[in-house]
């Protein structure tokens, strides 16, 4: 089915249910004396009793075993800035995601306004009734100090979804891809073509499991030391990537590399830029909804193993993979930090689902039950350690 | 059943349910076609049309169609300023109630911040997410400023439920009282006692009704011109109170007055004060949980018709009968403001539902289910003429 079939269908669904989310009461609410329990005079024995002992809201209420969705609807999906109100349906999508695949109690928030200190601030004044805050949706490079200084400021798990969801589910499909190739992550060559939230979020993640050579395009072609006005992100990226100082262009890049990965622009990969790649190449062709290359031209090319981000195609880099166990797992173990060695085990359990892994499958399918708790399993052990 | 038995019932309740309300999805999620259409790529059809025309988040999302209960947890219940996570399960009470008496969304918000200035910024930047704000349990004076800066800096409806909550179903109380003894509003003499959030918006209320006599006392006595050092809202109720500018105790106000309504502590009340009274005289003693004064004694000492705020007496003055209607009414129309008129007319439907006002029963009872109808459709009417 066509992408604008979906939007129509997606339009028509949203207009039945009036919102796809709905807040339910799970006290019976009959009579006086379920009134006197739920709500006054007996709340007050709940209300108390947190009020002594904070941590007691875990046992007591809903919203502290819960997420706050939250986006400034900066960066919505490949949309663009379409503003809070138009964020609204993705983070509703989210919350019933959450309740689907990890039954925890997602809270959509959008805010009105797009200025870092502003979101900072409002943030950290709604925090204490959440368990966790799943930051959506908001624009590099704001997304990656909003995102560093909740997580200095709060004791609860923050993470921006579009950064370290991405890079989870990539590293997972990573992992068992290098399995099929039989190639080893100290020695891979690898580009990736993007440095937004997800692009930054997968080279630190690569770089911290152990991948030693990578190489990161812009629009501008390959991040290196002679580049100039580069904003202080991509500086900073320079540190753990192009050890080599490379420039040029995306396909001179990608000259005898092992595995590309696309998180920007769909149509960016010729068959020839494939077909200049080391043997056995890797294809993770992300862009949405054009991948840079299609699935079928990347195979013909020569590439070993294709992954996209689309569900028509095989091997699906989803997030929905990675953020329902995350938090689970956060959650349940009331860690106030997603630490990266909770994200590198995340990937591992996560890639560990498939127990023999193929070209054709990478990656497990959103729908396989083993998922959530592989993920919140491997979250929760670290926090239980640490 | 003591109070102290419904905290501890109340409690075994909450850890059961491990909080008391969920969110949870609306459109079902059982294979990757569900997957399009309620997240993506479908869901870029709602999020497009909604970016092109906010209003329609009303018709497609649930939060648009819901209401924030918001609350810093400076003055919950009786308790005092007891903080953010101790107020969560008072929030998701509310919760439950909006969903059960007017199949209304809530979503708790406890704020980490006591600050003016930060809770107004706070509700400002999660604003668009919503389609009411229900402000609760934030300590006078300064509820009086958050309200009021939000009603004029938001275009959706803003409403402190302490004050206006109770203001309104005390309204509705007395207009049925004045009919079972039969004196006019225009000439009854009525003493508040006080003038915190709950007093001050029911001597304004009262007043724009058309009550003429009112006279507000505090822990100080009587607030007269000659008081020092009043803070500035109980010199700005002096413009509509005590005209004859009297001083002296509660005791000494109570003087032949009709109507006593109490909103403060508990048993200040002596039967000597009610003998002192007018004839016929009204009591609505709401201080919880312990009132000014027993109904059994106010009864003895003459009044013709006791109120109190709790459910084991006749009849309780209860927020739970307006503020659902209230935000069914304003969300329902899309109107952007509470008002006066409003107000007014929610609490003449509210006391019409009694067909037949008696002393024993001069306010319906929270499960008559024609409660929510009459106050929505009273609000929904003046939405529409504006």
């Amino acid at each position: 089915m066509m992408k604008k079939d979906y939007q129509k269908l997606s339009v028509q669904a949203h207009r039945k249910v009036r919102g796809k989310i709905s807040v339910i009461g799970k006290l019976p609410i009959n009579n006086h004396h379920d009134l006197s329990i739920a709500y006054t005079p007996g709340v007050a024995g709940p209300a108390l009793a947190i009020s002594k002992n904070k941590s007691l809201a875990y046992d007591m209420t809903a919203t502290k075993n819960g997420v706050a969705i939250v986006s400034d609807g900066s960066a919505v999906l490949g949309l663009g800035n379409i503003g809070p109100e138009g964020a609204l349906p993705i983070m509703e999508g989210k919350a019933v995601l959450f309740k689907r695949f990890a039954n925890i109690d997602g809270f959509p928030i959008v805010l009105s306004t797009q200025k870092v200190e502003e979101i900072i601030a409002a943030v950290k004044a709604i925090a204490p009734t959440f368990g966790g805050i799943n930051l959506e949706d908001i624009s590099a490079p704001r997304c990656f100090e909003i995102e560093e200084q909740l997580k200095k400021e709060l004791n609860i798990p923050v993470m921006h979804d579009d950064q370290h969801g991405t890079a989870i589910v990539v590293l997972a499909g990573i992992i068992n891809a290098l399995k099929v190739v039989r190639k080893r992550k100290e020695s891979v060559q690898v580009v990736i073509n993007g440095a937004g939230a997800a692009g930054i979020a997968i080279t630190k993640l690569l770089h911290y499991y152990g991948v030693e050579n990578i190489v990161i395009c812009d629009s501008q072609g390959v991040i290196n030391k002679k580049r100039k006005n580069l904003v202080s992100v991509k500086k900073e990226i320079l540190k753990i990537t192009n050890k080599q100082n490379v420039s040029g262009s995306l396909s001179d890049a990608l000259k005898n590399a092992d595995i590309f990965i696309g998180v920007s622009k769909g149509n960016v990969l010729k068959p020839s830029d494939i077909k200049a790649m080391a043997e056995k190449a890797i294809i993770f062709a992300m862009a949405n909804p054009i991948p840079e290359i299609m699935p079928a031209d990347a195979k013909r090319a020569g590439a070993a193993i294709v992954a996209s981000g689309r569900s028509d195609f095989p091997n699906q880099i989803n997030n929905v993979l990675v953020y329902p166990g995350i938090f689970k797992g956060a959650i349940e173990s009331r860690t106030s930090k997603i630490t990266e060695k909770m994200k590198v085990a995340a990937a591992e359990a996560l890639a560990d689902v498939v127990s023999k892994p193929t070209a054709g499958k990478i990656i497990p399918d959103i729908f396989d039950k083993k998922v959530v708790l592989a993920v919140s399993n491997a979250v929760k052990k670290l926090a239980k350690s640490s």
